[in-house]
């Protein structure tokens, strides 16, 4: 049996960027494949098209090239090259029954893990050793619980049939919906998903989060004609007056009686010198709401901001969707089976159907559970807690490695669990 | 034969502001047919479609019975009724010969009129009985002198045709377009305008002015729906955001590296109350360039940001034109003549062919001009100077009513004269 | 006694806009003394400077002189000239006891009264004398009341003592604070505060309202510099440009995490002439939000953005407040108290302590109430409910008369209430 | 004798930019030391605080580090370290007489040079080593041309004294500045600036460009505080928002009607993310005016715009000058003289004292030549003309290199000649 810690640990040093987790994919396909799953990667688990907020290509080589300078199997990373590194493994169990599936996302995030004694990975060495790049939201330990589970299973001693999915990209909610798209979540009758940490305490357990927002994140180019500024202005179409126009009117669309409303233009940048009519802006903005309808109605206001804030200076603008979720609404069935199911385990002394606390941020696995609750199946997002020394996102963030364990427990106990137990 | 400085004194006393000349218009129309002339009018004269900045219903009907009130004839008003207040009149030479038209305007400003002692019609008595209104640019004494050419060729001792074009509406540049399009310059070989004073002194007249600009003032309206402001919000369309955009948009254009460009938004409007979103806007621009074809591109630009700024907000916007000039080149030829038949007569002890100022206004006539350059006529605008006490569109404007008959002296000069004489 | 239904009938037919209730409160001033109240009026219960939103000095003469016009007693109104219209009554019991006081508003709002068939004032002939204004909030209904209430009192069979306040300009919430401010509130044990109708059907009553907004109604003035805009636009200091740039901001401020917000620019005036640098321009500005913190801090930010965006363009800036309100924290006893006292009154059938929907407006009776409570009174606004045939503030608005008298029972029994009775 | 060719294409193949000419000035320093000169160099020659767009530390040490790699007198760079790279050299000639000072512009563009065959410098082997840097702009030509002068005047063949003023940093108008601060200009009696094409063909010269244009290059930092976009935007103080508004307002200043004027902002950046309310923003900004008092109002405005924008949104505001010139009026006498000197040479067969055509750039030899008119000097600006294959600042410019040598004879016969010659 693998040791999910230092698996944990061993993922922890090699953190990777959305879209460019391959070596972490590649390290899934290999196990996974060892233990009999039968195993789909790269392009027959994603949408091309629908990955959102891709890194650019020479990013994309750029981390592939170090995966393989890293060890990662070549034959395997050559089919994720360019940006496929979502996995998806089956395997059937000893008889007939319902598809139970299971959610884990791998990607790390842009921050400089600290180096400080007391940090415990660096107290520990196993540090990232990716400068720059940090696994500091617990996806580490996502896929450390998801490839336990995975051996566990591998004996087979299920009704029915288990998938695995392990999604890249789930910060800036961009990779789960070009899994969706690609038909993975078809035919799943229970779909659990979890997250460590979150405010909930070593201990305790929550069978579902609630709070989820909708959100949208776009990025908007607006692209002109450069001129000199001294010599002839008016031969100019000034991207930076455009983005500028827009900027301020997205920022003045209107609170909504419907739903409370968040929206943010968080970057914007454009021109090239002091004395050039700006030919080129380009706007990154974030719409968020409770209520899907009304984040879809303030994402359809922004983009007629940015139309016509861009034909207003005869700028052509081009708008792409770089990052959404969805509300979640977990069926209260599995999140009272995983309650049950979590008071079982020691190590969960606390353990509670529904989480008290809204959640406030966004997450992509809503399009994953949405689609299974359009073909009637169930799911929920649960929450494993774990004491943190410093907040999600931050350089000092860690887990408790205990947690991890009894999580695959839990997990295994989902998968085992007969419908009608 | 009429006194034309009783005359002006008497259309002093009775101003009416463009496109009201209601008074005004029926007197000229009565001496004119009194003198032999053929003379059309109102509907005749003037393509109601292209009058610009009109004035609403309530006050073309209130300026309509003021005039019926002050003694003008029914029948003749009558057909003015609704803002058709434009006279053409015609007279047959005694041989064949060249169609001569002299071009006068007759309206007044909304300046109400000084009555201090010392500003000259107060103290002679002939002060403006239209409060709130005021002759404060001397059409009144254009008018006169028109009125007393008009005597004076009623004797046919001319070759060729007389034509005198009494123009409404030349403040805000509003009227002269209208009578154009009705063809009313149409088969004209030579037009004489004519402005006293404009800085021009007593005993000087240039036969050209030079340096008028092109103009365009577009009147923009914006159209949303209004929503309580604390109920519902999102439900408004907001008049105000897209209005503000526009003006700030259209402030921002470039400078042209062509000519030389002004362009300001003299006047917005917009909302209702405190508590409502506001459903409706308005908006006066103006553009201006010495370069047509630059003024034109502004004003191209300025309806592409009005159009966007409320596409942008969902609003409907409605532009028109509410008045307009293009530039004015004099030929030389008639600039010539002008001045050397000024040099024969004893007032004008400085006759200048052209002008050494650039007037940095805007002038209607310039459409008159334009049309009667392109027939292969030729036309020339004129300044006959006049010491001012105050500058024009200021409440003690007054002339030197002692340059009256001179002028008058030049255009019947000007009208009698033989091609090649 | 008299027949509040008339007595309403008759207010209903001359409706006074905030601040100048002449006739009204000139008719309550003349019926308490009659009744042996002590009345105070005019200046001696409003402190001049603390009125907000008050109408120009020519709308205030106007409605003065109305007012004489129709029958006002001259002597009393000459006192409330230029707009003070406040009245405040008192009156001792027979025994010692605590000061209870009850609250009514008494001005009508610039909306045109329906006169179609129908509309119950129109068919009976009691329909707005006043072109253009109209009671159509009821605040006719609650002066009646008020009135009424105070006749039944004049027996002097209560404990303590009872002050009627009675209150010019709620609509805009203007009048409150400045009869707060000249104490009109101090030495009140309990003060009960009413409105008819908002949604509640007749046959109910609410002991204690909830919802109301904290919301600041500003009027800001921006000075500049007019100049021709064609021939020194640079001397100009453009009023227009700084408060279109206010305009954009402060609608672009951030929505707020504590509480919902609201934020509204109801309307923008400015400029005079396409062709001049416009040097004036006024802007009416509201902010709301349920957390009167929250509502301080926007109103703080809106003052930064309009100083600075006049600065930004050498403009002054005046901005003055113009209406403004406090939410509103009933106290339970007095909640419990008036709908236990309701239950008493055969036509209240359905008599409820607390609302149970929001109110979602903003009334300045909070101002009283809040000066109640830091004294240690108790305080609380009641509904009376009554069928509407078209919402408040529609020109079809009218009221169920029926409710007038039993509400004025309610009032009088929580007058003749002893405290542990 | 060194071959000014040769020197030329040495230079070329070693571009350099702003304040890093450490190579290129250490050459400079050699030669002249090696002439006789007496040589001042780094802080001796420039004010430090006086420097306008100094790049950053990184780049400045990065250069610093190349230029040691490249052989640079390591003693020499030293001194310069950090971006001290003017040279100003002082010879003494044979007997009294006025000083006469040349200025030469030493740095290169941000600009990739042509590898194409077809561009001579490519074809013959010496173009750019750095890559994405290139002497697009003739400097190499300057510095090349001031050496050879240098080495013979090394004769000491003259009345008075020679000055040399080696100057960093002319591109984005920023190094003499510094040197005028220092009062490398104290002194002077004749100052000859020069400049090689800019549309003056082979063969021609003229005595004194006209039609610099008065400019200043602003940076702006508008500095605020990051706060989650959803979780508590009401915390942040968005940068963003803040540079917004300027960028609006700032294009939004007015036409002059003292002179035409330019603006731009050129470059705008901040933000860093989605989520992130955006804490910082950089504004790079340009204004220019034929008229200088003009162009100090514009700048004047601009800052009062920037410095209310930030803090209309509680933003700090720091604005640095990275750039500027004035206008240029050159002393026909100097110019007068030049032109006669030209035609001494054959190579000038078209010399002229006066340039038919207007400059319309800006150049901050402007200060310098400011600076010896105040102390009662004389100066000018001369175009020595040569065929350019591409316009300047393309990567395909180039000299004409048959125009050196003669440049160097004109220069050596305006440095020998005597007053009153």
């Amino acid at each position: 049996m693998i040791d999910v810690i230092e698996l944990r640990r061993e993922l922890h040093q090699y953190p990777e960027l959305g879209f460019t987790e391959f070596r972490t994919a590649a390290k899934v396909v290999q196990l996974l494949s060892g233990w009999g799953y039968k195993v789909n990667y790269a392009q027959d688990t994603m949408d091309g098209e629908s990955r959102r907020g891709l890194p650019s290509e020479e990013v994309l080589e750029e981390a592939y090239q170090r995966a393989l300078r890293e060890g990662a199997d070549p034959a395997v990373v050559e089919r994720m090259r360019g940006g496929y590194t979502a996995v998806v493994a089956e395997l059937d169990g000893s008889s007939d029954g319902p598809t139970v599936a299971f959610r884990f996302d791998m990607d790390a995030l842009p921050i400089p893990e600290s180096d400080k004694a007391g940090h415990f990975p660096a107290d520990q060495q196993f540090r990232s050793s990716h400068e720059g790049i940090m696994h500091a939201c617990a996806h580490d330990g996502h896929t450390a619980i998801g490839l336990a589970l995975a051996e566990r299973l591998s004996d087979r001693q299920f009704a029915g049939k288990v998938r695995l999915l392990f999604q890249p990209a789930e910060e800036g909610v961009r990779g789960a919906y070009a899994m969706v798209q690609k038909g993975m979540l078809d035919g799943v009758d229970r779909l659990f998903c979890m997250h460590l940490g979150t405010g909930v305490p070593t201990g305790h357990m929550r069978g579902a989060a609630r709070g989820f927002l909708a959100t949208t994140k776009l990025a908007a180019h607006f692209s002109g004609v450069s001129a000199h500024a001294g010599a002839s202005p008016e031969e100019g179409r000034n991207a930076l007056l455009g983005a500028a126009t827009a900027l301020l009117n997205i920022h003045a669309l209107p609170r909504f009686s419907t739903a409370d409303t968040r929206i943010n233009v968080g970057i914007l940048e454009g021109g090239s010198g002091a004395n050039i009519i700006p030919a080129h802006a380009r706007m990154v903005i974030e719409t968020r709401s409770a209520d899907e309808a009304t984040n879809r109605e303030l994402e359809r206001r922004v983009r007629q901001i940015i139309e016509h804030s861009a034909a207003m200076h005869e700028l052509e603008a081009k708008i792409e969707v770089i990052g959404g979720a969805i509300p979640i609404a977990c069926d209260a069935e599995l999140a009272e089976l995983a309650a049950a199911e979590a008071a079982q385990i020691p190590e969960f002394a606390h353990a509670e159907p529904f989480s008290d606390a809204s959640a406030l941020g966004s997450e992509d696995a809503s399009y994953m559970i949405r689609r299974v609750q359009e073909q009637g199946g169930k799911a929920t997002y649960m929450i494993i807690g774990t004491d943190l020394p410093a907040p999600h996102h931050h350089p000092e963030f860690d887990i408790h490695e205990a947690v991890l364990s009894p999580a695959v427990t839990l997990l295994e106990r989902l998968a085992r669990k007969r419908a009608g137990d």
